[in-house]
């Protein structure tokens, strides 16, 4: 069966839809987005979350820069929205410019406003399993479309491949938590990971996030499998009007009949990263309101 | 072959005792201990830092309290030893009374100075991989270790046994890392665990953290495997002078002809925890210096 991202993703924004309109505050929440440079898919990105932003009624405030930008001027572009009362949510757009160090930006993003997760602070309470603080968009979209499918993660052997710091690893500290419906064994696998095809034949639920195109086959699966395609990927498609198409890091064709559950790409895990996105902004506003 | 960690911690002790008479200061690095109540392991454990830091040469100062202490007068003896120069670390001893939310207090204390490491702060840089933190001390303790004894970890299957938030998360955290020695597969293990016992048998290197004595017999070994037992149990004997022994949380005999390596109790991972802590308060005063 096909996990429709897409739709449980749609019924999660209609409940902060819901709250946002079903209450007077003030105010609306409001989220800062911070862009820096040219490139087009950083550009696609902001604008989807600009439109979610729309669609559930969070004010979206867009800070365009040059790349040239010095570490400084952003630095002082951050602290300004630390103090900005009508910012619940500061969001850096990634990648950054080279001359730019990811983990000093994110470090200077108000802990209370960091609905990234990025933040130190924040990374440290996922894996130390408090709930104040702010979960990462993609591990938290992944949380939850287990929660929605009522796929209860229970002594499930869940193999995460990829360890990055805005997917594998958070993902790994949260779903091992000793919380109802987590409580996972999880295996973390990456590139230096041996018989990485046994490590993840062993998985009741395989997260793929190594950005690899179509690399997992169905030799990697379990029978029965739940699988969870992070991967977000351009491959030429002369065919496509934009002349590429988005595929994952699964070959979908190849694991489809084998594992029970998996999300397509597009519609799985992408758009419950942008609903997770609009939560941690609701969060945030809960909180601070 | 039992590995010595008495000896591996006491070479460590060497160094950094040279690193401090070596050099002209004009202080001692200084590290605050703060004790509450009477439990009498607390007590033998905040001596044994103690005596630790006198090897050393580094200054310890105890702040002893009544179990009944307020959180608010513990918080208030924080940021005073936050703000006291001559303090580079500070270690409240576990457990706290149950009136005291130890996430509080851990939160409250100077990341700088946090040499247990269990400020989300450093959890955080633990988890994104940033060495300008500080690693809580038996993790720290067990990489050493690895790091001494020439065990390089790439690749291999760690599976570590108890999910607690001062040793087996943070040291899942830290042996996935990308980092030279490191890059492990690791599985983290814990009381909701499904067949625990092929988990543990595919386990290159497996630590055993649960708190349960002799809980690991050779059913859970690979041949060969590297075992660490992180275990600090008190078991009656009534031959013993105290009325007790220690034991760990592996069945040493069981398993000890399996096994490649492994370290035993007293004298494994319990020195090099010690032998951290004092590395993380001179690492601290040479930041702070």
């Amino acid at each position: 069966m096909i996990i429709d991202g897409k739709a449980i993703a749609d019924s999660i924004e209609q409940e902060i839809s819901s709250k946002i309109a079903g209450e007077v505050f003030h105010r609306r929440p409001g989220l800062a987005v911070v862009l820096i440079g040219e490139l087009a898919p950083s550009h696609a990105y902001v604008k989807m979350k600009k439109k979610g932003c729309d669609r559930v009624g969070i004010n979206s405030y867009i800070y365009q820069f040059d790349e040239n930008i010095s570490e400084h001027d952003l630095l002082s572009t951050i602290q300004d929205l630390n103090g900005d009362e009508k910012i619940d949510g500061i969001l850096v757009q990634l990648p950054l410019p080279d001359h730019i160090l990811p983990h000093k930006i994110f470090a200077s993003i108000d802990p209370g406003k960091d609905i990234d997760g990025f933040n130190p602070v924040n990374m440290g309470k996922i894996l130390l399993g408090m709930s104040d603080g702010f979960c990462p968009c993609t591990p938290l979209g992944i949380k939850l479309l287990f929660e929605k499918l009522s796929i209860d993660l229970t002594g499930k052997n869940v193999t995460i491949l990829g360890r990055s710091n805005i997917v594998g690893k958070p993902l790994a500290a949260l779903l091992m938590q000793n919380s109802p419906g987590l409580n996972a064994t999880v295996t973390l696998a990456h590139s230096k990971t041996k018989d990485l095809q046994a490590v993840c034949h062993r998985a009741d639920v395989l997260v793929a996030a190594i950005g690899i195109p179509q690399f997992i086959t169905r030799e990697y699966i379990k029978q029965g499998a739940v699988v969870i395609d992070v991967g977000i990927n351009r491959v030429d498609d002369p065919d496509a009007k934009t002349g590429y198409r988005l595929v994952g890091d699964v070959d979908f064709h190849s694991v489809f009949e084998k594992c029970s559950l998996i999300t397509p790409v597009p519609k799985g895990v992408g758009p419950m990263t942008i609903a997770s996105l609009l939560l941690n902004t609701w969060t945030s506003f809960r909180r601070r309101i």
